[in-house]
């Protein structure tokens, strides 16, 4: 295996001053806790990444442009240049981003604004509107950003030859592809985006020279990969429709021109990304989970009463207010349930900043304010929210549920689904949205909701709640099963090899 | 050729009852002009249509189920059936559709739901959410109604024994293919779709057994047709995406399986509507459109003034708001065209008993107000709306227009444009959307405008106004030109020779 490098926004770690001097502390989210399994078990992988504090800016400064070794046993540390790592460790090159630039690429470009045309979720009689301002941020923050990351990214293939597999991540840096093959050609080159890819319909909300510009971009890499075919063959109609290319639906390839007058094949590819099986096992086993557990059961498991859960972001792609409508649907419908029945929902408040985030979080407010006083009595009132981040008490209801929501608007994977079918022990049943990447491999052992549909969703819980015990067993384990098999080893394991395989 | 059956929503003609007895009244919109157009050319024509007043439907009962044969000169009159129709005529077969299904196939499902999916109108964080009562109208009313068209369309077919061309119109018709199909096997049936064609994603919004169950009525007949290549390529992709169906993008083509166990091949093809250049030239020149043109330029066209024109429904659809917004934001930042240019907008109130159109109507009525109070000043106001149905003043306006602006979020066709370069008379610059059917033909002869971009509308607005006179000119004759060219007789005989193909 050649040399990686790999490029993401969020890194593996990120320094913090103290008053006791540097510490370091682990990147949240499930894509880093992925990627980590990759660099870990690599020995000349290099991991870039933006600076996240100014303690990473300063560590940045003073290495000068090299990365340092950071080893994660027993506890995450600097690996000093002449010593050797004990155990697992990975090369962090922090990338330094004016505050200015980065808000411009990350606040106004990429979220919400990419955010929002891959999920589909503008509503195009109003919005967007693009002034003069998008684009100033889009060619000064954006471009210029990809532009200085694509330099890093050159720079550590460079430093080892030439020959590197260079593993883009996400949504951030479209450009970057392009960059580093025309300037690095032996290289072979990925991008794994890990929101939807929408077809051309949506990608046309964007300004022509953004939209044709990022695609341009992802077509100077030999793999552009998703975690679902459905986005790999919108990849491939935007290419057909937007740049009036070849492309093959077969082989899910797409044949782009090259500056010399050849032509190149740039492939489609689709890999679900999964969780790390062992890592929830751990957690669920904890006595945190345990604690939290018990007074779940205190308030919400008494006397028969049943539960159901969601774990989500405040996110409007996670469609959490229709999932509470559907709710106070189903109560409507099945009065028999009142007082029976507790749909208890952990809601991570997302991105305030930006409005429709800050709208967003009202409209639940309110929709839970609506079914609770339609719908309480004696003590029981039927939506319970608790606006944290707390992945313990996360896996805590997992563990209870008799039934887990997920029914968003559109989601690249959704790993919540696939962290409770491992932790759950309630022969508990999965409502899984057809838009999430999960549901390719988990709806044959869920029930397929369709995210606009509130009377389907209500259909469904009613379905969940009144479901025989032993086929709830079986669905659940299939599903456990299925995630087992394919974890997150899996999905790097295959990504790598479809790789070597483009090696000459 | 075979005989043929036409079925669209609204018929050529339809019945008053007056103090003096029945009276006939010509069908209005461009869709029933481009249809009369073959109808009047073919002897053997049935055109099946909606009743679409009491008289109709009493014109219906008295001839239980046969049609009426309609003669249009020297004006509409019907023919008895013991004379010989001196002049055009054709066979209108009126069916008469319970009210209360009307309203849920038409007001429910048609209108706005198919509307707002295929245009890409809903704002998918919010809107829309299907409840037991969109369920219902599907299956009450959509459904019921398409069996009831497909009725008359098969009794058609069999009246003159089986073996006839059937040519189905629009979107209140998908599930009519499949069902005609299934009892007339020999048949050559194709459907020809007015609005655009969204790709999977669009589609995944409706309920599922909906969007299936629309696309397997359409996937019936022979040839499914659109306004543009683009449509046609995501009718495939929905094909292959939603049903798994085997789609060739070359031959534009989808394998379908039979009953029979066989398979049959569906193609997808593209034939652009156009207009009726005779009718536009006559009317242009006729004096009621005279008069208009000289209060126009009495009150906007006096010192050089200029004038930038819009003709719209007020849809959500065509952006209207966005339009006014960018014409503002010109107003800002050239303050030197301050009183030198007015924006003169003709728009039809359109669908006020759907709440998001009455919505529009105020959102349009602000945006107006706003910039006429930041910009107005001794005697101009930059925006004159007129909310009126006048095909008259709309021509006249046309006809002076200095820059015609066309900007839809997304449209089928858009025959506005094509009337304007036909009608105008001041070397005027188109404006058009990209997402128009009309860009295809006259996008290299406008100027692009990408609907969702405030600057880049307020731009081209100003590029249009500041360009040289002869360019302008070389310009709309080329528009003017193709538009001739490719004219409604163009259309209609593309499709009657690609389905005379398909005859055995």
């Amino acid at each position: 295996m050649l040399p990686v490098v790999l490029l993401s926004h969020r890194g593996p770690a990120t320094f913090r001053r103290t008053r006791s001097g540097l510490t370091l502390k682990r990147g949240a989210g499930g894509l880093v806790t992925a990627l980590m399994g990759l660099a870990e078990h690599l020995d000349d992988a290099v991991w870039v990444c933006a600076a996240a504090s100014p303690a990473d800016a300063l560590i940045a400064f003073e290495h000068e442009g090299h990365s340092i070794e950071i080893g994660f046993s027993p506890e995450l540390h600097v690996v000093e240049e002449d010593d050797t790592a004990v155990g697992p460790s990975v090369n962090v090159r922090y990338v330094e981003v004016d505050k200015h630039r980065h808000s411009q690429f990350y606040t106004q470009i990429a979220n919400p604004l990419l955010w929002f045309v891959q999920h589909g979720l503008y509503g195009l009689a109003n919005d967007p509107e693009f002034t003069a301002d998008t684009h100033k941020a889009y060619e000064d923050g954006y471009v210029v950003v990809n532009e200085q990351f694509a330099d890093a990214v050159v720079e550590e293939v460079e430093r080892v030859g030439g020959r590197a597999v260079v593993m883009l991540q996400d949504y951030h840096f479209y450009l970057v592809g392009n960059s580093v093959r025309a300037r690095c050609p032996d290289a072979i080159i990925s991008h794994f985006v890990h929101i939807p890819w929408p077809g051309p319909d949506g990608w046309r909300v964007l300004p022509v020279q953004m939209r044709d510009g990022m695609l341009r971009g992802l077509l100077g890499c030999d793999v552009v990969a998703f975690h679902t075919r459905r986005s790999a063959r919108n990849f491939l109609s935007c290419a057909q429709e937007m740049l009036d290319l070849s492309v093959d639906f077969q082989a899910m390839t797409v044949t782009v021109p090259t500056s010399r007058g050849g032509t190149r094949k740039v492939a489609a590819r689709w890999y679900p990304i999964s969780v790390d099986v062992e890592s929830v096992e751990k957690l669920a086993a904890s006595e945190e989970v345990a604690a939290h557990r018990q007074v779940i059961e205190q308030l919400h498991l008494n006397d028969g009463h049943r539960l159901i859960v969601r774990v989500d972001r405040t996110d409007p792609s996670k469609n959490i207010v229709r999932g509470f409508r559907a709710f106070g649907l189903m109560l409507d419908q099945h009065p028999d349930l009142r007082g029976q029945v507790t749909f208890l929902a952990s809601l991570m408040p997302s991105r305030q900043d930006v409005p429709e985030y800050a709208d967003y979080l009202a409209q639940v407010g309110a929709v839970v304010a609506e079914v609770n006083a339609r719908h309480h009595g004696e003590g029981w009132q039927p939506i319970d929210i608790r606006l944290q981040e707390d992945l313990a008490f996360a896996v805590a209801s997992y563990q209870l549920a008799d039934v887990l929501v997920v029914n968003a608007v559109n989601d690249g994977m959704n790993l919540v689904a696939k962290e409770a079918v491992l932790a759950n022990s309630r022969d508990g049943v999965l409502l899984l949205s057809e838009n999430t990447g999960a549901h390719d491999e988990l709806g044959d052992f869920a029930l397929t909701v369709h995210p606009f549909d509130l009377q389907q969703q209500a259909d469904a819980m009613y379905e969940a709640l009144t479901m025989d015990r032993a086929d709830r067993a079986k669905m659940l384990a299939a599903a456990a099963d299925r995630v087992t098999k394919n974890d997150v080893g899996q999905w790097l394991r295959n990504q790598l090899s479809d790789l070597e395989g483009l090696i000459d």
